[in-house]
């Protein structure tokens, strides 16, 4: 890096990265995969600033990306956290030798461009949506993130049972009686199911049995590329007019480019096209026609609004992907979700499923009406609960779970799951 | 717009947006249309916030932009000046009924974002670039801007003669001559001829005389779409390995795509893709190689920066355009050209050409080394000088001159003149 635009007395010099693992409680939510473990991993970022500010950030955990970001947490100190670009660009040098996939790599600069806005927001007193052109909207509409569950976890290892509150879904009444109570408790006015779980006329079922009991209201499904080909363009066809669009049902840029030559329905992704690279060969090929955005790993929010506009210029609709999170991620996602001159779809967010684990302190981020209103405070406006992010840390370190395993819990319960997708 | 992200006190809000069209010397450069008037007309923007903080734009004039602009500065007063997205939507709805061209709105959007940038930037006490990510070079690269030329204008029309040290320049070595003399005020160690002037023949000797005036120093040539497809495959043969690339050959799309399947060098436009809908028919057909962006019509800097990101993900170069602009334009495309991840060709200036005008108190931005320092000031990081802005203005208003006419000049000088291309 060159640059000294800032002069290293003007504010804005890093003193160093802190990159803390915790772990939360996390239901029994089944996928493609197999289901989530009891406790979800996720790291936290507070980078320092030499005068005290400290920005957030919050990624997923595992312990390669743990590793990756205290490799790069190392580079980091005495620069200017203005220098967003450089510093990610350093970060992706950094790591490149030994990480080949710009996805992966995407992971880590993400979570430090955002720690970046947020200390910048804080320095200059403004809003992070602020930094990424103004909100234009007061709050980001959210779909409420259905998924198959059940009642409990079958494999605590001694710890102990989460407030699990949801109850088992199984079946298309359960995922409409989940429905019914996000609805309830959040006001959501959109849906999307987690698929890929059972045979797809099951599904398609549960799909049927939502419209029925959500009438106009916005529906998805994402099966994580359960399907063959075929598998997915029958379930396009059974469900046109039903879904707003089916989201990664196949596999790879040309598997998806194979279907939308057949589906009726719009085709998303979140699967196959996840980095710069993969965008020209999916437009090439009119792979997709909406993408699900995240700026965890798309490099942040400003990219975030960078590849918004290549989907504009492109005609691909945008929506957001979710994994599982807490409020500072929630609140990143709703200012530059805020900040996108236009936001086709409802956002995804696994919010509501962290069992009221947070690491931030109440009262800003409120899910209601299905919309998160966009945060007024200096950066992301979120404060860190330094007593919640030790607690969280301090579970982290006596779980003994370094990375997610959906599969492996699968197998352990159900020793006849066999990984491997296609299913059907 | 319905953001209210920050509350109406927290600073930033628009008072008023004062348009001054002003008028400075413009030697006699040729081109494809004709040659420029004895008067270059530009439009100052001071963006004045209720706290005084003046955020500054400079954009082409001419009656129909004044009266946009004019129209636009309606709409802005109360509004946050943080709130750039929706204010820049909201302006380009205002136009939209009477302005279908989404380019041509664009320079009224753009230059509206520029000022508020500009303020954004001495309210948070940044440079601009900051506000884009960073500056990641410390100074721009830029190109020496070659022009065909009389030595003096001949049609004055009473008005006194301007300061023109250049000399004429209407053969390869005058353009030689004009380049050496190029790079010893300013350093330039790549050119660009405007061409379209002469016969391609003529054109190519002068590429084939600065290519051994000047070995290695990257070179291009620009005929504004004065050739057909089969005039630009010969220019493009006969320049293979002698140019980085061929500047706007042809015209549209079409024809550039039909062009790009046998030329050797790659394509440049700054007048087949000029608004965000000419990139996926110029991607899909492979238009071109390279993109002359200019953030004022691109919508402006963060715009700029969006537009960059389409270039890197579908492997189109990025090089950068200009009309004859003074040093509130310059500083803003050095801001923007050194927040840009990937700059591939150094950028076109008119800067040169202004004989020593200006409207910015001198001092910040130099052109040395063939480069511009990225100024480290709050906002754009310039001043403006409000007695050249008032002479500027008195001469805009006594002139009677109101829209650029290049080739009704030509022709009051040469009556024969044809407008109309291709000419070759």
């Amino acid at each position: 890096m060159n640059s000294t635009t800032a002069p290293p007395d003007a504010g804005g010099r890093i003193r160093e990265l802190i990159v803390t693992p915790i772990a939360f409680a996390d239901p029994p939510l089944l996928n493609a995969d197999g289901v989530h473990e009891p406790l979800a991993l996720r790291c936290i970022l507070q980078l320092v600033l030499e005068d005290g500010t400290v920005g957030l950030g919050e990624t997923p955990g595992g312990s390669a990306r743990l590793a990756r970001l205290q490799r790069a947490a190392k580079i980091l100190p005495g620069h200017n956290v203005f220098d967003t670009t450089a510093l990610c660009a350093a970060v992706d040098e950094t790591l490149l030798p030994d990480v080949p996939s710009a996805h992966e790599r995407g992971w880590t600069t993400s979570a430090i461009e955002v720690a970046c806005l947020d200390a910048q927001g804080k320095l200059t007193g403004r809003p992070v949506s602020d930094l990424l052109g103004g909100a234009v909207r007061d709050s980001v509409p959210f779909a409420g993130y259905l998924f198959y569950k059940w009642a409990e976890h079958p494999a605590l290892d001694g710890r102990p049972a989460i407030d699990d509150p949801w109850g088992e879904a199984l079946t298309p009444d359960g995922i409409v009686a989940q429905a019914r109570r996000m609805q309830e408790l959040y006001g959501f006015t959109s849906f999307k199911l987690k698929g890929g779980v059972f045979p797809p006329d099951e599904e398609i079922a549960a799909i049927e049995a939502l419209r029925e009991a959500f009438p106009g209201a916005p529906l998805r499904l994402d099966p994580n590329t359960a399907w063959t080909v075929e598998t997915s363009a029958y379930v396009a066809k059974r469900l046109d007019g039903v879904l707003e669009y089916l989201e990664d049902p196949t596999a790879t840029i040309a598997g998806m480019a194979d279907l939308a030559r057949i589906s009726p329905l719009p085709l998303a992704t979140n699967m196959c096209v996840i980095a710069w690279e993969h965008l020209k060969p999916a437009v090439r090929d009119n792979a997709i026609q909406v993408l699900l955005t995240d700026h965890h790993y798309w490099g942040g929010l400003r990219r975030t609004r960078e590849l918004a506009a290549v989907c504009e210029a492109f005609d691909i609709g945008l929506s957001m992907h979710s994994n599982s999170h807490l409020g500072i991620s929630l609140a990143a996602m709703t200012h530059v979700a805020a900040a996108l001159p236009r936001l086709d779809h409802s956002c995804d967010t696994h919010y509501p499923w962290n069992s009221g684990s947070d690491i931030i302190e109440p009262g800003v981020l409120k899910l209601e009406n299905g919309e998160v209103r966009v945060p007024t405070g200096p950066g992301l406006g979120v404060t860190l609960d330094t007593d919640a992010l030790e607690r969280m840390h301090r579970r982290y370190l006596d779980s003994g779970i370094r990375d997610r395993d959906d599969s492996g819990y699968m197998r352990r319960v159900h020793p006849d799951h066999r990984p491997g997708l296609p299913r059907w």
